[in-house]
This record gives C-alpha cells, sequence and structure tokens, in this order.
C-alpha cells in the first residue's frame, strides 16, 4: 500500500493540547465523525463530553469556565473554520479574555480534491438544505451560476439535520428531537433539478451536467466512495451506492481540464459517457 | 488555554500507516514544514527520506518500488491535493496497479479562515509567482478580477523556490542549487500594484483594497502571524512584521460581513482605518 499523508500545518503535537486540558468536549451536529467517541477516548487518554447545538450556541460560558487558568478543548469535525459557530465561540472567548488556539486539520474544503478535479477551479462552496412544501430556499443557485459563468467546479454541502426538533414540540417548549437526517444524492440531484426548471437559466442540464458525488473522504478502503457522472446517471443510482453520509456534491465546470477528466473517470458509472460528454459538451481535448 | 482542535476527516490511526511503512519520504519542495525531520523521525519511530522536486517528478517508479507488496508513505505539507505534482504519482501507481491510500489534513486553503473571513465567502484561488526583468506573468490577475466582479475574497499563494537551478547552471547541467526564496508581502503587494498600474482595471487600489497577510497558520503563539490593512498599509510594514515563511495573502472582497470585519480587526495594523475603509468602501452595515 502506497500511503499519501497530509501533515497537516502544524506540527506533530497536536494531541498534547488534548491531553493537558481539564475538559474536553466534542462538538456533534454541524458535522459526523468516522471513529466513536469511546475510540477517541481510548487515543487521547481522556474521557469526552459531548456538546450538542445548545450548549455550543448558548451555554459557550460554560465550555469556556476558567479556562483562562485551565487548558480546555473543543474538538470538531474537519477545520474549525467550516462552520460559523466556532466563529461566535473564539469571538466570545477574546471578550473574556481567554487564549485562543485554534488547531486545524482536514476538511472536505481541501479533501474535495480527491475526487481528481484540482482545487485551483473551484470557485465558491454552496450549501443545499432540505426543501420542504413550503420552503424552498434557491439562493446557492445564483452562487453556483456565478461558478458556472466562470467555468469553475462548485462544492456543494449537502445538509444534515441533528437533534432537530419538530415545530410542534418547538412550539410547546419540549426537548424532544427529530431521527438523524443527511440528505442524499439523489435527493440533492432532484432538488438541483427542481430549481432549475423553475429559474431555466440553463446552467444545469441532466444529461450534459457533469458532477461527482463524494461520501466519507479520507476514510479509507470501505468507507470512502467517489462516484462521477451526470447528473441523470447519478439520480439513477440507489442511494446504498453512494456510502454512508455525509455527501458532498461537485458540479464539474467547463474549465475542466483532461488531467482531471482521467483521474477522475475511474469513479465514472459510466466511463464511456464521462469522456464523451467531457469531450463534447466541455469541449476537453482528449485524445479518443 | 482554549484549544479548538480540527480531527480532520479521517481517525485518530493515521500515524499507524507511516510506522507501517518499509519506506517514509518527506517532499520537501512545494511548501515548508514547521518542524524538522528529525522531531518526524522522533515522533514516527521511522527514518524519513527527503525527496526534492527531481526524485518526486522523474524518479517516481523508485518511490513506488514494491509498494505493492510493502508500505510506503510519501510525506507531504498539508494536503496531498494542494499541489498537482501529487496527483501524477498516484496517477503512476495506478498505472502500476499499486494500491493508493490519501490521508488527508489541513492545507492553507481551509486554514486561511484563521484570518476571520468565511470560507464560503471565498472565489479561486491564485497563485503569485517572482516577476524577473523579462517574465512577469499576469493571468492570475484575471481571476482576481472574476473574484472582485462577484465580490468574492482571493487567497493568493505566494511564490516559494527551493533547489532551483540559475540558468547558467542549468544550461551547463550542473546540478548547483540557489539559496530557498521566499516571496515576501511586500514585494507580493508591489507586484499585484505593478500588474494593476499595467492592466488598469481599477481592482484593486492601494488605498481602499482590504487585505490580509498570513503566516504559518496552525503555527500557534509566536509562530502564526497575521496581518490586516490596505495594500498601502501592508507594503508599509517591515518584511518581518509578517513572521517566517511561507505567507500568503488574502484579497477581500465586497461581500464582506460585518462580522468578518469584528473578527479579523484584531489583526488590523490600524483598527480604525480597518473599520473606515470597511464602512466607506465595501459598504459594510457597521455601528461605528
Amino acid at each position: 500500500m502506497f500511503y499519501i499523508v497530509g501533515l497537516g500545518l502544524s506540527d506533530e503535537k497536536d494531541i498534547t493540547a488534548i491531553r493537558n486540558s481539564t475538559r474536553v468536549y466534542l462538538e456533534a451536529y454541524t458535522s459526523i465523525l468516522m471513529v466513536q467517541k469511546e475510540r477517541l477516548e481510548a487515543f487521547y487518554e481522556k474521557s469526552v463530553i459531548l456538546a450538542d447545538r445548545d450548549m455550543v450556541e448558548t451555554q459557550s460560558d460554560e465550555i469556556l469556565h476558567n479556562a483562562d487558568k485551565e487548558d480546555v478543548s473543543l474538538l470538531v469535525v474537519g477545520d474549525p473554520f467550516g462552520a460559523t459557530t466556532h466563529t461566535d465561540i473564539i469571538l466570545r472567548a477574546r471578550s473574556l479574555n481567554i487564549p485562543v488556539r485554534v488547531i486545524h486539520n482536514a476538511s472536505i474544503m481541501n479533501a474535495v480534491g480527491a475526487c481528481g478535479l484540482q482545487l485551483y477551479n473551484f470557485g465558491q462552496t454552496v450549501s443545499l438544505v432540505f426543501f420542504t412544501e413550503t420552503w424552498k430556499p434557491d439562493s446557492f443557485y445564483d452562487r453556483i451560476k456565478e461558478n458556472v459563468d466562470l467555468g469553475m467546479h462548485t462544492l456543494v454541502l449537502l445538509d444534515i439535520k441533528v437533534k432537530e426538533q419538530s415545530e410542534e414540540n418547538l412550539a410547546r417548549g419540549r426537548k424532544i428531537y427529530e431521527p438523524p437526517r443527511y440528505m442524499s444524492i439523489p435527493l440533492a440531484v432532484s432538488q438541483l433539478i427542481e430549481v432549475e426548471e423553475s429559474r431555466q437559466s440553463g446552467i444545469l442540464s441532466p444529461d450534459s451536467t457533469l458532477a461527482i458525488a463524494l461520501s466519507r473522504v479520507g476514510g479509507g478502503d470501505g468507507h470512502e466512495r467517489i462516484v462521477a457522472g451526470t447528473l441523470t446517471e447519478l439520480s439513477q443510482q440507489p442511494a446504498e451506492h453512494f456510502g454512508e453520509p455525509l455527501h458532498s456534491l461537485v458540479i464539474v465546470g467547463k474549465r475542466l481540464h483532461h488531467l482531471e477528466v482521467d483521474y477522475a473517470q475511474e469513479f465514472a458509472v459510466n466511463k464511456d459517457n464521462w469522456r464523451k460528454v467531457a469531450k463534447e459538451v466541455y469541449g476537453c481535448a482528449l485524445d479518443d
């Protein structure tokens, strides 16, 4: 086996911060981790407190308690700057004169390179939320259009609902939570097509827009799953073909380079059609 | 101290891959690591082979030798998909039927969030190379303009010259290398302004374009340095004010949010001017 190991930006001592902490929190609602809390506890030799949305957003002072005198760690999946919430708690710590150190790590924002598309060719990242009958926010479409018009790829992060309350339970103040939900690739594609059909800008086409679905990037054999194809091809795969959540989707832009086509074809539902669309629709200079 | 720790996308066992490898290479030319090779060797309990550009690009088969039967690791700074070269060696491994596993980690592409700007508001990333008397490639300017026109932030990666040969030594086939060079922030700003003056698109203005310089993000106290200001303010700081290389520069886009202004003002050369330009030029809704 040939391993390529990202060393990150810091040094090899990151875990000492965790081992030296009085309290260690694990933020567990903006994303999901691929390992169990118990394995983390064994590795860090520390017990870990699960911090849900409520705790991080409304009880940040409890998390930060005494952190000017002792060490406290908040573990987050990916990189701490992926979600706004962690900016909020840093600003709160600053206002309390608590020194803060951020330890960076991989996030989907760079690991998306695993699909074979160059990070330099990505425009802005967008989020796609679960539509309801009455709420179908579509501002992401304008962002994708901006990227498409420039020929850039778009990383689309799919919604996740963890510890959400139903409207009824929320209204009645009952802390009863719905089971977690993770948006699937077929649902994401159908929402994208639904918005395209109502907005009619012609930026997304079922049979001539290429996309790449990613699941558990970095999870290694049996976990990571990357599937490439037209939107139609992706929508026709059974949901389990895309692996376990979380999922992300890349909309391929017209600046597509032939080396990107070569690299990603390993993940294609249909290699011939992948290359055909890349050549005929995207104008890639391919030999075949 | 309050630590926020990115756990990355994979699990806590990443280092076992390294400890189990027959040979461990460290790629040491597309970036620089903040720790010494000896510290890595002590931590991994393995000796580490330095791999320069020559080795990774022209002797990849040597690195991959026997990797179908035993484990070999290539360590890279940041994330393996930050530079094209690592895509090349993966494609080469695939053609030799060698299984490949990529272990992701933080890179500047996501850790740039440390400056306080939201990753969602970044457009495409560009690279700025050292200009010479006769070679001043400026295609990056078109990319920055695309981002600026959409109001997005631009991450500008500054050039690094490691193990480069002079033209004379190259022509004579002498493997004599120049000392390493890292582009400084003041040089980067002066090159940006030079191109703006020749292209005249009005996207960069010395006194009304805000930018944020980053150095050794993730390096912690005494290493990480973040400096915010107008291009003029940054160009007037002594080079050492920006810390040790590598440096990166963010050109702030017009979609600047007031929370981004608040977060980044901690790094401002002149807090009052930072807020003034954000309010008057960028149109940020600030209370003051």
